[in-house]
């Protein structure tokens, strides 16, 4: 009889996630997807006509193209958030900036702040690391016992629920953050689809002292197939962090750090920019007049002002994920709010929208056939 | 006073790493390179007139790009390692499949396996999750208590001493392995560049039973600069690595995968490949010569068949970590030997030289200027 491998302890976390096999479901042909965090190709830039010099095709420098690298210095002063280009790291895509803040400070036990519900993935990723969660609120922001090791948190239109944090909260969880020695690790994927006024500055940048992990993502405003992302930190990090790249995978895909360098900061960027986001304001107000139509009776929901998710409450608190594989069978993939509470009992009733990716005739269609589904 | 930030305790070994700084400075201008494991780039193909279809921008599967999936499991076939696509994963880059071998198995004290000398970026993420080293031999396939979870190696010139093990040592070592249960791991990014007759078969085919992950890279064969490399597994790790791979990055660059599908099985792939060998077999002569004349009385070597490195031993076992500052100093770079040691005290007198990367001139004044420093 064959003998079994013997797995680390932190493999038992890794067992029981549904996440891929929703995310992989909802991309078969015909699906409906609500279910990921998709861009709409409409918005893909061309690459038509770009050459790869051959230095993009060697090995490079861990930390990222220098190049990059200081634009993203650059970006990150305009925001408000001084960071020498030395600290700024490119990742391949900023889940891997989740993984990394995982090694560096979570070990079985180790608690870590986050908001309930989060972003499922960071869950996983942390969970999977051995953290125990302290459910964090931003109107109340002050930390349990045992103080926390990290904070994550997306305080500019968060996954799920597309909350964007007042000036008055940034100011006030940078300054617990100070005031307990709680690493900020703020991930900041869906800034720049912002669709009205609202409070953005990062809330790294209103730290005096402490240390901190800022991330952005070019996955929503250029493309996600190249996986470029980036991450700035504080002193006191930035090498642990290098380090951590070049033992995860030596340096970023340097194709894609050249497309990128490509088209950032280049005269149709801005125009781009612009258009993308009048695009997916579009996408949200069609969405939105169809989800009053299918779900104004038997959900609630805010406007999101930003970010690419819709995040319903049913007035019925039912458990969301025993609709998942009949809605999947009627071809609708949506992602059940369940998987987003850090709690080992998650909330009810709640579940999660994509708006951007579908077209406004299906999403209707599949407005109608979950709303069916939920509210009988 | 600022509260420091408290990291996991897997941290410590992090900080003590020269590796990262060795390469970076190698790679100054000026520098003639012995250090990393540079192909050269007069070996890369052309990507021009090259499309990126826009799905290759899009979010993609986990595992990688089905296209590629199912030509590395007939490629691996063709090698006598059968494996269904469904159990191929795509990475970025073979540095990627290490990081997951390691979340997999290692924590804390955890005994693994590793040919002494080894891969020292293998023993970098080994090391940082907690891993105990226990050597190995191929000679003497057997393994110490407590039995190792995963046994690490590169049969097929093996980073850093060139070593291909032979047909007996391959079985044996497989035999081993199904005896103990030891998960075997192989490495395998150099088998492309083989200068004459040597068994390559991978060890994972004379596996029966057993649980094996087995891994190679385009970076040699095509360039580094794309990030990919591949992994195949046995059945009961492969749902494990697709986690870790959502976990870690979402999912490999698509563009990267696209430009590998672009060249890979194509007619010039083949002619490609030829050129390719036959470009470093001419260098590893020249290198060869070059050696001979300036080592010949303080070291002793043996010519590699394939892969990218000499492995020499200086006939006085001197530390050779004290040379490489002052070598630096004199614009030349090489990988001390001290570090490819899995012991706690490392056997002294070896370093590694990379032939692949710096041109004939360059480098016969390169070892002239390492011999002088290391002879006198």
């Amino acid at each position: 009889m064959p003998i079994s491998p013997r797995f680390a302890d932190r493999v038992r976390d890794l067992t029981g996630s549904p996440i891929r096999e929703i995310l992989s479901s909802a991309t078969r042909p015909g699906m409906v997807s609500f279910a990921g965090g998709l861009p709409a190709p409409e918005t893909f830039p061309s690459f038509a006509g770009v050459r790869l010099p051959a230095p993009t095709l060697q090995y490079g420098p861990t930390e990222g193209e220098a190049a990059l690298r200081e634009k993203v210095a650059a970006y990150l002063a305009g925001l408000g958030l001084r960071c020498p280009k030395e600290r700024v790291l490119i990742l391949a895509g900023s889940q891997q900036g989740i993984d990394f803040a995982a090694k560096l400070f979570a070990q079985k036990g180790t608690p870590v702040a986050v908001p309930s519900p989060a972003y499922l993935a960071a869950l996983q990723v942390f969970r999977f690391f051995g953290a125990r969660f302290q459910p964090f609120n931003e109107a109340d922001p002050s930390f349990g016992r045992p103080r926390p090791s990290l904070l994550y948190c997306n305080p500019t239109f968060q996954n799920p629920t597309g909350k964007c944090w007042s000036l008055e909260e940034r100011r006030r969880v940078a300054a617990a953050c100070e005031a307990s020695g709680v690493v900020l690790f703020e991930d900041d994927p869906y800034r720049e689809i912002a669709f009205g006024p609202c409070e953005r500055r990062p809330v790294c940048s209103f730290l005096k002292k402490g240390s901190w992990i800022y991330q952005g993502s070019f996955s929503k405003t250029l493309c996600p197939g190249l996986r470029i992302g980036f991450l700035a930190s504080s002193e006191d990090l930035a090498l642990h962090l290098n380090r951590l790249k070049q033992s995860a995978d030596l340096h970023t895909n340097r194709v894609g750090q050249h497309l990128v360098l490509s088209q950032w900061g280049h005269a149709a960027w801005e125009k781009r920019r612009v258009r993308l986001v009048d695009f997916y304001r579009r996408r949200r107000d069609e969405f939105s007049s169809a989800l009053r139509e299918t779900f104004g009776r038997i959900a609630a929901w805010e406007e999101p002002q930003g970010g690419l998710f819709y995040w319903l409450r049913l007035r019925r608190p039912v458990d969301t994920r025993v609709f998942f594989q009949e809605a999947l069978g009627r071809k609708v993939a949506f992602m059940p709010g369940e998987y987003f509470f850090p709690e080992a009992r998650p909330k009810k009733g709640f579940f999660r929208l994509n708006y951007s990716h579908a077209r406004r005739s299906d999403a209707r269609r599949g407005l109608k056939i979950l709303a069916k589904l939920m509210g009988s």
